[in-house]
Parts: C-alpha cells; sequence; structure tokens
C-alpha cells in the first residue's frame, strides 16, 4: 500500500493490488479437467479516509462484471468498534476471514466459502467488529447477496468471537466461535455446500442445497425421455457453527477449523437430476411416482493444518482481527516453509456423501510481498469414487 | 481527488472515486419488485493534464463490461471554451448535466437520462462548451452511441444556454434553455422515453419509442398463437426542447425543468406486442388486419424541485457550468436537508399514457464526502394504475 | 507514468494509463460494415517494484469481463535478463512488440496479432529477455491462453533475435528474426490467421485456421437442409518465422517484415461451412461425399512501411527491446508526420485466397503525449473481390 496524502490531512487515498498467478496439472482419475494456467487474482483497491470514515474500493480483474467486487464499503469507529457498511465478509471462519494475501495453502479450506459457505464470501449489509486485549468480536447483517448475485430478499446474520488466552513473541493460541443463519428468500441464489476437492479448477462435489429463491423449479423431459424434475419449498435456511483453533510456537504452527451445519431441505428430485447435481444416481432409495426426497441436510466439515518454516520465521498474530498473517523473511535469501492439510466434509443425511482432500505444500517467500506456492492435492471424492489429484504452483506479488 | 504530480509540471494525475451503496424496500401494488441492497455506483477515475491537454478516465464498477465507462474524453482549451474528444455527457438538462456527488434526490429527474432522455446520458463526440460573467454555452455532437452501445451510424447534436441573472452569496437564479436531436440509423438502439416512476429497480413505464435500427422488426407467432409482429419505417428522429428554472436564498433551494419531445413513429405492433412494451392493452382502437399504430409522439415532461438545510447550509453556485452543486457541512455534526419533488411524463398520442412520482427525502451530510441520503417515493403510474411505493437509502462517499 | 514511492525505497507504484478514441468512416464495396466512433484502447496500469522484482499490471476497459487484462506479469533479473511470469506477449514480430502508443499506423500489420498471429498477442506463461551491445535475445514458453480464452493444455514457445548493425544519433539500421510453436490441445481456441483488410471494424478475411481442441467438430443439416459438418483431427500445430528489417535517416524511417507460417490442417468442410468461415464458396474441388478437404496450409505475408517527418523529427530506437519509438515533437506547434503502408497476406494451399491492404495517413503530435493519427485504407481482398474502403481518425493520449 502507497501512500497518497492530501495537504489538509483530511483526507487521503492508498493505491494496493495483487498479483496470483497459478498454473494447475491433473492427475485424472474418473474426473478429467483440464490443466491450464490462471489469473486466479488480479485485483486493484483505492482506500483512504474522509475525515472520520474510511472507504475502501477493491475490484478483481479475473472476475467478469460486477461479479468481480471485492471490499467495497465506507466503514467509520462507532462504540469503540468499526462500523462497516457495502460489501465485506461476514465474520464466519476464520480461514475465510484470513487475507488471500496470507493463506498458508493456496486454496481455503472446506470450512470457508471453498465449502460449506460456497460462494458467499462477501454479502452486502452492515457489520460492526471491535477487539479489546486478547479478544475479538465481529457481527453483520446482511441482504444474502453478493455484486455478481442478483437482487433478492434474503437475509443474513453472522457473529464471531475469537481468545487469544497466550499471545507472546513466540508463541499464540487462539480459540475462536462463530455462528450463521442465512435465510433465502425472493429470488436468493440456492446456498450451497459445495468442494472443490481436487484443487481449483478440479472436479467439484456438491454436498448440500436449499433450493432459494430462483426460477429452480421445473418439471420437463429432455430429450432422451428422462424425467427432469426439482418440486418443493422456495426459500429455506441455513444455519452453520464453527470452532477455531490455531497456535505458533516458534516456526511451527497448526491450525483446525470445525463447523457444523444444517440446510433446509424439503424437496424432491427425480434420479436424472439427483445425478445431474450430485454425480452419481442416487444412493437411497427414490419414490417411483415422487422422486428422490432431500429433507434437512446436516453439514458436518473439518480440517487440520500445519506448517513449518524451516528457516525460522515466525507467523504474527493479528489480535485487532483474530487471524495469523504469514511470516516475512528475515534475510534476503528468502524463507521456506513446508506445509500440510487434511480436510474433510460431510452430508449425514444423504448415504455416503462424503469428500476428503489432502494437500502437501511448499511456499517460498522471496521477500515481504512476492511468494512462490507449490501445492500436490490428493483428492478423494468417497461418493463418486473419483481420486483425482492435482499440482498446482502460483506466482504472487501483492502491493 | 488526490494529485499526484510529476517534476516537470508538464502532466499530472490525480485519482478519484465514489461508492454509493443503496438499500430499496418496496410496498408492492399491481407490480411486485423485490427489495434489495445495491450498489449504485461503485467508481475510480484517473484525471490529469498532459501540457495544455486533459484527461480523464472514469470506470464504474457496478455496470459490466464496456457500459461501465463514464468521461473518458481528451479536452483542450480552443476559442476561450473547453473542446472535448470522447465520451461525455451532451450539454441538456441541468439535472443531467448535475454530478450524481451533488444531485438532491438518490435519483434524477424524468428530464434527463432516467426519464426523457432514457440511457442516453453519455454519448461518444465532439463538444464545446464556454462561460462569461452569468452565462454558459455548450454545444456537442455525436454518435448515439454510449461505449455499452452496439456500433451504430446514429447521430446526434446538443446546446445548452445558461443565464444567471442574480448570484450572489445569499441568493442565486439560475435560467436555461436547451435543444437535442437525435438521428437513428444503421444498428443504433431504439430512442426511447421511459421512467422508474416507484424509485430505481421499481417497475417502469415505457413512454416513447422511436424504432432506431436494429433488428426491431419481426411477424412470428408465440406459443400461445399470439401474434407478435412490430413493423415499420427503421431509423426515425428525437427532438427534445428543454427549460430551467432554478434559485436559492439561503438555505432554500427550488429547482424544476420541462421538456417537451417529438419520437418519430410511423410502425404498427401487434396488441401482445403493445401490452408487452407498454404493461397494458392497447388504450385506442387497433386495426384488426394491421394491429396499433403507433405514429409520432408528443411527449411533455416536468419536474418542480425543493429543499431546505435545516441547519442553514446554502447551496452554491457552479457559474462555469450552470449547475449548483451539494452544501457542504458548517460543524462537526454534520448538515441536515429535507427533499421534496414532484414529476410527471406524459405521451400525449397514446390515450391515458402518463406516469407521475411523487419524493420526499433527508439527506444528512456527515462531513464534505460523506452523505446518507433517505428517499420514499410514491409512483403512481396512471397507464396501468399501478401505485407502488418505495423507501430508498444510500450510504455515499466520494473522493 | 506517475512515480508514487513510499519512504522505504522498497517498493514503488507508478500509475498510467491510455485513451485511444476513433471514428471509422467507411466506403463499401461488395461488404458493407458499419461506420461509427469506438474506444480502441481505455487502460489504466499500475506498475512498480517490491525488492527485487517489478509487477505490472494492465487493465484494458474497452474489452469486457477477463479478457480485458494486457500485460499482467511480475519479473526480476536472472542471469543478466529480465525473467517475466505471467501475462504478456511472446517475443515475436516487431510490429507486435512495438507499444500501440508508438506504432506508425493506426493498426498493426498482417505479420503481428492482427494477422498471422490473430488474437495471440499476450499468452500466459515464462518468458525471457536480455540485451547486450547491439543485440537483444528473448524466449518465452506459454500456454495458448490469454486471460480471455478458455482453460486449456495448449502450449507454445517463441524465440527472437535483433541486430542494429548501425544505431547511432542520425541512423539505425535493424535486423530481426523470429520463430514460434503453437501446438493446440484440449480445449485449445482454434489458431487462425485473419486480417481486416479495411481497416478495423471492416470486414475480415480468414486465411488460415488449425481447428484446436474446443467443441468445432459438427455434422447438422440447417433449415435450409444444407449440410453443415467440420470434421478432422483436433489439436494441431502452427510454425511461423518472421525476419524484420528496419532503418531510419533523420526524418526518414522504414519497416518491413515478413513472416511464413505452415498451419495444420487435415480436415473437412462442407461446402455451406466453407463459405460460412472464408466468405465465398469453395475455389477448388470438394468431394460430394466428404466435403472439402483443407490439409496443411502455408501462409505468407509480409509489408513494407515508410514514413516522413515533415517537422524534421527523427523515431529513437529502443536498443533494449529491439524496437522503435514515435518521435517526440521539437517544437510547441507539434510535429507532422506523413506515412505509408503496404501489406499483404495469402494462404499458398487455398487457390486465390489473399488479401491485401494500402494505408496512408498523417500524424499530428500535439505532444509528446497526445496524438492525432489519421489512415486511409485501401481494402483489396482477393479471395471475395471485395474493395471496401475506410478513413479512420484517432485521437490519442497516454501518461
Amino acid at each position: 500500500w502507497l501512500k497518497i496524502s492530501a495537504n489538509e490531512g483530511n483526507f487521503s487515498a492508498e493505491l494496493g493490488g495483487r498479483i496470483h498467478f497459478d498454473t494447475y496439472l491433473f492427475d485424472s482419475d474418473i474426473e478429467d479437467p483440464i490443466s491450464t494456467t490462471e489469473f486466479r487474482r488480479v485485483r486493484l483497491a483505492v482506500t483512504g479516509h474522509l475525515w472520520k470514515w474510511k472507504y475502501k474500493l477493491e475490484r478483481d480483474f479475473s472476475s467478469s462484471g460486477t461479479s468481480g467486487l471485492r471490499d467495497v464499503y465506507i466503514a467509520t469507529e462507532v462504540l469503540g468498534g468499526k462500523l462497516t457498511i457495502g460489501n465485506f465478509k461476514p465474520y464466519r471462519s476464520m480461514e475465510e476471514l484470513t487475507s488471500s494475501n496470507e493463506i498458508t495453502m493456496m486454496e481455503r479450506s472446506f470450512t470457508s466459502a471453498s465449502g460449506i459457505y460456497f460462494d458467499r464470501s462477501r454479502q452486502q449489509g452492515i457489520g460492526w467488529h471491535t477487539h479489546w486485549g486478547c479478544y475479538t468480536f465481529g457481527a453483520a447483517g446482511f441482504n444474502l447477496r453478493n455484486p455478481g448475485a442478483p437482487r433478492n430478499e434474503g437475509l443474513g446474520a453472522a457473529g464471531r468471537i475469537t481468545w487469544a488466552p497466550i499471545n507472546d513473541q513466540i508463541s499464540t493460541v487462539h480459540l475462536g466461535i462463530s455462528a450463521s443463519h442465512e435465510n433465502a428468500n425472493r429470488n436468493s441464489n440456492p446456498i450451497e455446500a459445495d468442494v472443490a476437492y481436487a484443487g481449483r479448477r478440479g472436479p467439484t462435489q456438491l454436498t448440500a442445497l436449499t433450493p432459494g429463491g430462483r426460477d429452480f423449479f421445473f418439471d420437463i423431459v429432455n430429450d432422451n425421455g428422462d424425467q427432469l424434475f426439482f418440486f418443493g419449498n422456495q426459500g429455506g435456511k441455513a444455519d452453520i457453527a464453527g470452532l477455531e483453533f490455531a497456535a505458533t510456537y516458534g516456526p511451527v504452527y497448526l491450525q483446525s477449523e470445525y463447523a457444523y451445519g444444517k440446510f433446509d431441505g424439503d424437496y424432491y428430485l427425480s434420479e436424472v437430476v439427483f445425478e445431474d447435481f450430485y454425480g452419481i444416481p442416487p444412493t437411497f432409495a427414490c419414490d417411483p411416482d415422487n422422486g428422490c426426497f432431500i429433507g434437512d441436510q446436516d453439514v458436518k466439515t473439518w480440517y487440520i493444518m500445519g506448517s513449518w518454516m524451516i528457516t525460522g520465521e515466525h507467523k504474527p498474530y493479528d489480535s485487532a482481527k483474530g487471524v495469523f498473517r504469514s511470516a516475512k523473511p528475515h534475510s534476503d535469501w528468502g524463507a521456506w516453509e513446508l506445509t500440510a492439510r487434511y480436510e474433510t466434509i460431510e452430508n449425514k443425511d444423504i448415504p455416503d456423501l462424503e469428500a476428503d482432500s489432502f494437500r502437501l505444500g511448499v511456499n517460498v517467500y522471496l521477500n515481504p510481498r512476492v511468494r512462490f506456492m507449490l501445492n500436490i492435492v490428493l483428492g478423494d471424492d468417497e461418493f463418486t469414487g473419483d481420486k483425482t489429484r492435482q499440482l498446482a504452483f502460483r506466482a504472487r506479488a501483492s502491493w
């Protein structure tokens, strides 16, 4: 961030950005995804203050149209906390709230918007966040809308509390808890849990679906004579609770989250639609007349991630936000980090619907703003049996 | 605007932007629009000079693709005026020429690109604007194209003269007159008057339509057996004249405009197409063979708007541009303003085709760059009978 | 470029941009394109360094979505050269490698991405470029992907060597040679040579096509009963070699390139598809059963371009990149330049498939950053017989 200031000191602007350039190579199994290069993030952001208000405007040029908006808000201090109005991340899941410039692996874990909060990273609304001593607290109310989603009347709320009982130069222990409630309504997108278990741009496994309020209800026969239908109550809610644990000791880092969610169901799919959505035919008996009934779905997901800075650096704790940042290299030769993560997600109400992922990685911090990342992802979709694997490389700069 | 200057002084760049974040809540009637949050504007702009030339490049990230381009031009001084080449607003309608950071209500009135100049705010072409004493004059010639519209051979011209017979610290009286000529040609979009009478993202009423030059002519039968056709001369012209009156006296402000337009017609619609376009079946007799004839259409629209700065501030007059700016708060507690507007638009050649709108509002100026706005909009579409109402809120920052 | 620097000197940002605003007027022949105004380029770019790494992020707002990404890369010095990772131009064709702010005519010649390298200007990959004495050398390996193209497994490589045996204040002689290899694979776009022989937004003549790896193979009958088919081997390679010659002597400039390419074929088109692709029915005998066979295609293209700075300025040579820059005006009155170019492209394996273009132009350099350009383009498509002509005007600013 480079600071541009006007004379008066009453307002300022800073210009930042990031480039994340990836290469994905797949070792295919049942699924056969396309290997490719790809810009994961190409962002420009302007932030600053206008008297007592802050603003931030961030656009990701690796996404098209209005879906490329990221943090876009105004904020000010109210009652000792930060009041935010606009598009920002609701306070839930430590991994989600960690900047993409600071995450340990190339992609976030299943407890984030890469899984149980699928495609619901930022939402439009109002939030308030504060911290005192070793605690942080944040709460947000929002329309179920990110700027790329349609206008809709869905509403949500989320809150998070963190506690760092230990936090000194060498060691930190972080505990957190969050809760999220989302209520779809007219024109809301479906609320889904969905995971790319073999890495980004690899195969995905839909894990839970609450219909939402869009035109999602049909009853047609396709060219092959298959019945395609999806009937049920529009709307529906998703309630998700999460637990966070993270700790550092010198160059060693450990992070784990557990999330449990209840996704409203109460709808019927034809067998063909089930297979189209979930990848294989139903694993339970469907009614010959009404099709496959999907009721309320309990979803469980967790991960455990560890890293070791071979060159001895230490991940600092951001006690104002309740998240860890990545380490800065000590020497001109850069810093090296070994990383590993196991993660799993399961729908307890659809038999066998579970997907797991194991990642091994190396991060090379060339300087505080430039990093190379290498991840090997071993996917395991227990539902379809697919075990696609990925080798992924990222060149990353931020300023 | 934060100034970045190179050493030589021969060129400069300034970085500006704006965030307008809205919430719309509808009280539905016949129409039932979706309540939602929405980014109304998310803009970044760079402006500066290159020796004797100025440039401006502005992009609105709340619009997709090339339609997000706003002011994009180069300009220099020629014959005592500013010569502009590129994409900018032709000189017509005071309300249209007032920046969205300075308008009194959340949306502009029916005499602007939110009504009689529907979707024709900025156009690509060349303009010249000057001011002397209490007068301003501007004229522009342009292709009927904003950057989101297709390539086309339509041409237009517009001019505006303003006079401020009184303009001192306490009181200003402004008078203005403008004229616009638009001539659709190969591949031009239709030229329309169209109004969102119950606020943005609420129901709209098409008020006049000149076909333009795109593939707008069809004769098919739909699945219900309805005849769908639209026959007639391609192209067509729209000529619009406007009158402006505005005055301040201390904290009180009054603004009014009247516009009269002639939209070329001479085409036939089937009854089903008429209803699809205008919302209800034809209000006049249609020929059983040829359908509903739409000839030349005279459109009349006007509004009257008033505001009172409760905290005593005064709206300054920009005598170089012939528009008013919004007030700056005197105290750290901000400024408060009460606002009201009545507006109406009527097509005199289609019986009963009229829509009205009444708005009441409060503006809170937290500081010179951050404002909250609240508008209550009482819509009244006399054509369809719909009386949808809207409560709208905006959080606004610009820098 | 305006420099913004942080205190430490370890990182910096500079903000640049360009506006190219065009008007195209066509004198139609067989083809009848639409005359229009158009933003040719509307770019913002941020560039800077982060310790020993450079970054560049450039977005063109005249293109929609991710296809608007231009130079987006990080770079550092390795082995005495510049190592680049991201999206950038592979090292091939002098005209292609000359910035759009510096080219002599409004559009580049047929030896560039406006012809034999159609739509393959920038690619995602890794490159290395160096210069020593009067030599430059660059090589790049890349995925066949620009950010607007689909994810695909195509690969390419390109290299270029230049030599400037003479390079002093008054005169320069430049010689260059480049080679490019592109190998389409799963999901690659077709590799094409395609030219707009009568200027931008005018008619185009497809000159060669290698199928690539997308769903390009069909066998259907259209509503008119015509057989539409395109069968053959997916994938395919294109190998292109180029020669460069350029020289200045005071205000006079001469530039010429020759390129020869081999585009893999081995596919069959129905006659209707041939005409749809190439504009006219096949000029060779097609098999009544199998259709028109397109084998490997040899493509030859060259151009010769000259210019004279009437006001005496001299085009400087960028000996680090092996390209020429445009002249800067000596006086406050600006600089004037007369320009001319003849160019031709030919597919030697489809009888008569040749298109030529002749351009005459005037450039007026108002100051070092603002320029007006006028081009008259005389198109000559020898294949279809079309001789459409264009008058084109550009207002151009860069900073």
